[in-house]
């Protein structure tokens, strides 16, 4: 458990620097020029360390329906994500561990996995991540994904009237589900946090978020939900509240400093004056944002008024991949054309900060993660500065963020434990991970959804398409 | 040179079948179930085969400065370019090797080099990508980078006065460098082509325009430029011609089947029908227009209106990488946030479509390559369906182009040449390579620009920051 890594590159203040780091049981103990060696020494050498960021929000089961799903908008696609048969267990543990591996090949060593339960066997399947996040290593925040209303009550009515079937489970089932898990399984010392993880205020009633306010309360959980993705969602609040969203949520206090919102993308002025009042965080997903055609989120602006962001990858089957590194770049890029003025733009070192220290903040622990500090926990990982598509040698930062680092990932460490070594993990055997993934898909392509049939008429009339 | 690739998945309509593919003497002579083996035979079970795609846009010698300049708009970040010290021949022989192996490794089997020349050392520098092209295999589509005004003279210039220093070398002679490199180099045949390619209006007069046309048309080459990549190219067309750029380009005699332009963010609808009506072809570089934040460039309408569209990396300096997968994902996803129409969204079909025949369209050569088709030449990727990134199984093509693939593709060929085999390219040492870009680097980051300082209170008053 205690190493020393010595000669990395460390970021200084406009510049980089040789140092060592030593890390004992778990924490980071000193930083430092030639310290000595405790523990195992680590060759830093040719190698960038940074800490560990966050792929701050994802749907690990997704992996399943990856590349699958044709260009459809968040409300159709769902429909159509519908449609798949539901998974056993064991593919739910198989994608949580790949999903952890992607995640940790591209820089993440936490991961907040917003997690579809398998219906009628919730316990199951929440059961079965925490196995899978146990046995590879990675820091887990696991968010039940949660609702009380059934799919089609997510759309706008429009002036249509509208009858929806009754959700399948009653919302006092679904908190007793939650709580129970948190008994079980809620360790943060241990890297296994539960989170109250309401879906939105598409699918959700009043009961269902105050109950989660409650749990959040008695047990100290983080908050987690999507937040305003589409431009339907907007509709739909209007219709559901009369005013927007974010001020609904504020009013029955759902947003505090350990409520992190996924997408944001439909926000007014004002609804961000409210997020940086009551100190909840963005989280920025770019990639699905794109692919579903939701909006590009105004991220600039949620810094300026100082709201944390931070980074997620959300669902593979909405963007399909889970790079994070993927993510941190376009997420920093995508919004050099909302503001021509390029003195707001982010900068790679602001991005690093954001998908690190702001995930830490997202989840309220950043006094324990997200910054090269001693006294922080070692959630570590060193980058292979000699990898091609690190070459030639310019800004390792820069280039970390900006260009497409493939195989750089060298070494990770979660609560000082090491996870990647020689840039392949050590907790599980991946090319046995590989074989079942593929032994239990086979290559199709999806015709139409009969879902998305019957629902799509409504759609096109509702968002005047 | 001959082989036979048996049981490949080839796309069908609206699925996938397994097939074998002969090429003989560098064509594809047959595609059909259980064909003889001629020549080698290729294992291509569990592999997808693809008609190699085109990189149709990008500066290989960039590399050189990939993620030290900061976030800056293309006028500024082209001045702290100008700032770095000219290259040596040798470095653009090794970025230029670079720049085939990322685009290889990527699906890529063509390259469009708008290559930046070294002053007083032209024809050297195309002399040494030539030798580096050969020696890789890639199919090479040589632009050298010219123009005939100083960098100053790209910027409107507002109600000011500007005087630009003349550009130091004459257009005569510029264009006899260009003759000269045709004569010695333009061999179609044997994959090495030169293109005519003034840098844009910006900073090329009317003379060289026109020199380049009559190089075109007395060689049968094809055209390249940049074109209305941001919107202080746009105002600074207004104030050089009383009309837009592509009017412009259009009177002069530019605009042609084997013309093809580089960026096309900010054209009006009646631009695009000039693009459609000569049959011009655009290269979106979605990358490096979200890095400089040039803007959107509207490539659903270029679609609807029936303009070819293909895709570039643009240079590794304002992109930061030469991967054609990203290029490709991003330049497909990212026009979903333009139209709320799904209707109109890219497929990933007709993305692969862009990237390969889209491409062979814009050098006028869709005849010969751009698709799986039997008396076309054999420029082939087979891509590793058993890589962790594209798993579980699902629709190959969908995962291919909307997921992160990262060591997936398995072989390549050009023109029946297998340059990559098991994921290794195979005609140079890429250790080798490696070790070179590594040597001739440090690790830096670059503080003010001084070219950017002198220009940027000019380029903030006439852009209105």
């Amino acid at each position: 458990m205690n190493f020393t890594i010595q000669k990395a590159l460390i970021a200084v203040t406009d510049g980089y620097t040789t140092l060592d780091v030593q890390v004992v049981n778990g924490i980071i103990t000193a930083i430092g020029e030639d310290l000595d060696v405790i523990g195992t020494a680590i060759n830093g050498e040719h190698k960038l360390l940074l800490p560990g960021f966050f792929n701050a929000h994802t749907h690990s089961s997704e992996k399943w329906q990856r590349g699958v799903i044709p260009p459809l908008p968040l409300e159709l696609w769902l429909a159509h994500l519908y449609d798949f048969a539901p998974l056993d267990t064991e593919q739910v543990y198989l994608s949580a561990l790949g999903t952890a591996v992607e995640t940790l090949l591209s820089g993440g060593t936490s991961v907040v996995d917003h997690l579809v339960l398998i219906p009628g066997k919730e316990m199951e399947t929440i059961t079965t991540v925490v196995r899978a996040y146990q046995e590879i290593g990675i820091r887990a925040f696991i968010a039940p994904l949660i609702q009380d209303e059934s799919l089609t009550a997510g759309m706008p009515t429009g002036e249509l009237t509208q009858n929806h079937e009754p959700y399948f489970r009653s919302t006092a089932e679904t908190l007793a589900i939650i709580e129970e898990a948190v008994i079980k399984f809620h360790r943060p010392d241990e890297g296994i946090n539960i989170l109250v993880a309401p879906t939105g205020i598409q699918l959700c009633t009043d009961a269902l978020f105050t109950g989660c306010i409650d749990l959040s309360n008695r047990y100290n959980l983080c908050r987690h939900s999507h937040l305003l993705e589409t431009k339907a969602q907007e509709k739909l609040a209007a219709e559901k509240y009369g005013c927007s969203a974010v001020e609904h949520l504020n009013r029955i206090g759902f947003l505090s400093d350990r409520t992190s919102l996924a997408h944001c993308v439909w926000l007014t002025d004002a609804d961000i004056q409210i997020l940086a009042e009551t100190q909840s965080t963005v989280v920025h997903n770019p990639l699905s944002n794109l692919r579903l055609g939701s909006g590009i989120a105004p991220i600039l602006k949620y810094r300026q008024a100082g709201v944390n962001v931070t980074f997620g990858c959300d669902g593979a089957s909405s963007n399909d991949s889970q790079d994070l590194l993927e993510a941190i770049k376009i997420g920093s890029i995508l919004h050099n054309v909302t503001d021509f003025d390029y003195q707001l733009w982010i900068t790679p070192r602001q991005a690093v900060e954001m998908a690190a220290l702001g995930g830490a903040k997202g989840l309220n622990i950043d006094e324990k993660l997200g910054s090269l500090t001693v006294g922080k926990k070692a959630d570590l990982v060193l980058y292979d500065l000699t990898s091609l598509s690190l070459l030639p040698r310019t800004d390792p930062i820069g280039l970390l963020v900006l260009g497409r680092p493939v195989n750089v990932v060298n070494s990770a460490w979660v609560n000082g434990k090491q996870i990647i070594a020689d840039g392949k993990v050590t907790t599980i055997n991946v090319d046995e991970l590989r074989q079942e993934l593929f032994n239990r898909s086979q290559w199709e392509t999806r015709g139409k959804s009969p879902t998305v049939a019957q629902i799509e008429s409504h759609y096109r009339q509702v968002m005047g398409l």
